[in-house]
């Protein structure tokens, strides 16, 4: 059996103080609905990615909540996984897909986050970290300041190398209409940005967002779908201490390699990927581990442009603005990069679109990389 | 492709103070796990069924949490849908063997109420129920109280009729070493306990628990293994006010009729059910709604003993206790219900074993309905 995204539509992400879970919801589904030219009445089930409406909220329930907000009587799930509870989502629609079990379902990934007070934010996402980690008072910028640190002692990575990946981030952003931020950044910009967790500042750092992103997916092929060719969750340690390695997220690696081979390809084959930076140092991990660029070499090939919509001879990496630029909205992310790839290999990306675009991968994360999710899309 | 129950175990349900999450898990995956004589390293992936983790503990990101904890570097889910996340755990589970993605996949539910201040687990467990409901202030006592009174109005039922069910629910439990309760009740006990919500009192109402239960699913046949024919979702609104009848959970109306055509059979074949009971009218709903009674009928038929253990003549209901006696941890609820059919199918139910049971029915609820999911299962 196979799966297809028929359809798909992103909301605008941002601080959306005048927006509701309820209307973005309907706006991205709705949307996606419209996109995939299906009616409501055959949508099958709904799969929503979201992490913290418990938490911040009091709201669980969520598949339910929402299949009654959208007038859709159906199997309805919640999946969560932390900032991978949208790429997790698509990953068990896509199950249920080649199950049998249902032809046209929908994913709703959403997250409202700037209703609440930040410290009360950035205490709910510690939510996806180790019991251990979370007690001590860790933070999820000064994990990854961690890996940073590890990555810049191992292979001589240095601020102004990450600073790059936020300067092609915001720039891709800027071509990007449902982008947080339209602010070009230079990377001295972001070297004179306020330190959050040494050696991280705040343009090495995502937003806190509010988004909504939907796919319809469909065991049947029309003219403007796109096959998704592998769909592939790989798991490790909740906490750094854990882990074998710190210069490598094994995780991402275990999900690329078998992703790779069930659609039997490699990274050389990769023309788009929306990889999931939360961090700058996030994507010159990711980019390493999914095998765009040798371990310790990525940092230098995406300052050198070698990712950037334009300039790039292999794979653009996050041309929609990635977590940096585009916002992460932690439950949207996943299933916005799904969404932006299908625009891309359609080539109705606009002014971002990367040319000649045809096979796509996205790579979503959930901690400090305790959950990875890699899809591939091909049309 | 056909999928298996290979393996089953369930924790004590109860105030279990000195028990942690990671320990209640460890009891039931590794239980499951031997008694299907399968080795941990031969899971592909974790399901877990929890609600109330992120809400009352801080902790999400669960399916990670767990995958570690019980040493298993596999693909990790949380799901959530409230009371019946358990066995919507265990509907995508199936999906997931079905398309072929996994062979053998464990499902854990999962939930540790007690360490909370039961004001906080009141306030936590109405994020199932519809926005309007919750900031109104109500609680699910009091929105199976308005359930209950108008099927007394309907139908003439008496709050002796919903006491019968605690009566049998209690004494069912007292012949499953795990349940939390081992206290045989009478009717004129259950009128004289303290009311919650009138016109249910204390003993019509299932109890806050601790508890876990694992159930392994496998796309092979063994001698021990037990067939999953059927697994249904259905969803209704969130809230009360939405609904066109208070005399029925139209949800589990849906997802039997679809499990029984699937199962390529009716409500009479079923010989044992484990059903919500997380109120004694919620049993009579749910045997009513599932075909097991006339609408209208079960109360007068449960008070008779057409439902318990050695006295019915069709279908046994709840014989672990169900939610009532057994307990009820609200993500291991569903999954518990799997394994108490597993035993019940290979006739190891001991003392409440109910005779000749070949096809077992489980039906878990999410909030007061909007959620309902059913599985079939034949030996």
């Amino acid at each position: 059996m196979k799966t297809f995204v028929a359809g798909v539509a992103t909301t605008k992400f941002g601080e959306l103080w005048s927006a509701s879970p309820r209307g973005l919801a309907r706006l991205a589904v709705f949307g996606a609905l419209k996109d995939a030219d299906i009616d409501s009445k055959d949508v099958q089930a709904l799969f929503v990615g979201n992490m913290l409406s418990g938490m911040l909220g009091g709201q669980e329930h969520l598949g339910a909540f929402f299949a009654e907000e959208l007038g859709l009587s159906v199997p309805a799930f919640k999946i969560e996984g932390a900032c991978a509870s949208g790429g997790l989502a698509i990953h068990n629609a896509v199950n249920s897909l080649m199950s049998g079990q249902y032809e046209t379902v929908v994913v709703l990934g959403i997250e409202k986050m700037t209703d609440h007070k930040p410290e009360d934010v950035a205490t709910a996402l510690m939510g996806a970290g180790s019991e251990e980690e979370r007690l001590a008072g860790a933070t999820f910028p000064g994990l990854y300041a961690i890996l940073a640190r590890v990555h810049m002692r191992e292979f001589g990575t240095t601020e102004e190398d990450m600073a790059a990946v936020a300067v092609k981030n915001h720039y891709h952003a800027t071509l990007n209409p449902n982008a947080q931020f339209h602010t070009a950044v230079t990377v001295d910009q972001v070297m004179r940005s306020s330190k959050v967790a040494d050696p991280l500042k705040l343009l090495d750092c995502s937003p806190i967002s509010d988004g909504a992103a939907a796919v319809v997916l469909s065991t049947k092929r029309t003219k403007r779908s796109v096959e998704v060719i592998a769909s592939v969750v790989a798991t490790d340690t909740l906490g750094l201490a854990q882990r074998k390695s710190l210069t490598e997220l094994s995780a991402t690696q275990k999900a690329s390699e078998k992703a790779y081979t069930l659609a039997g390809m490699d990274a050389k084959d990769i023309d788009v990927a929306e990889v999931h930076d939360c961090f700058t140092i996030a994507e010159i991990l990711a980019t390493e581990d999914l095998g765009f660029f040798p371990k310790g070499k990525a940092a230098s090939a995406i300052q050198r442009g070698s990712a950037t919509i334009g300039k790039a001879k292999r794979v653009v990496v996050n041309p929609s603005g990635g977590l940096k630029g585009c916002g992460h909205p932690v439950g949207a992310t996943g299933v916005k990069q799904i969404a932006e790839l299908v625009e891309q290999l359609r080539g109705n990306a606009g002014a971002r679109q990367v040319k000649k675009a045809r096979v796509g991968l996205a790579h979503n994360v959930g901690g400090s990389g305790a959950t990875a999710v890699v899809h591939i899309l091909e049309i």
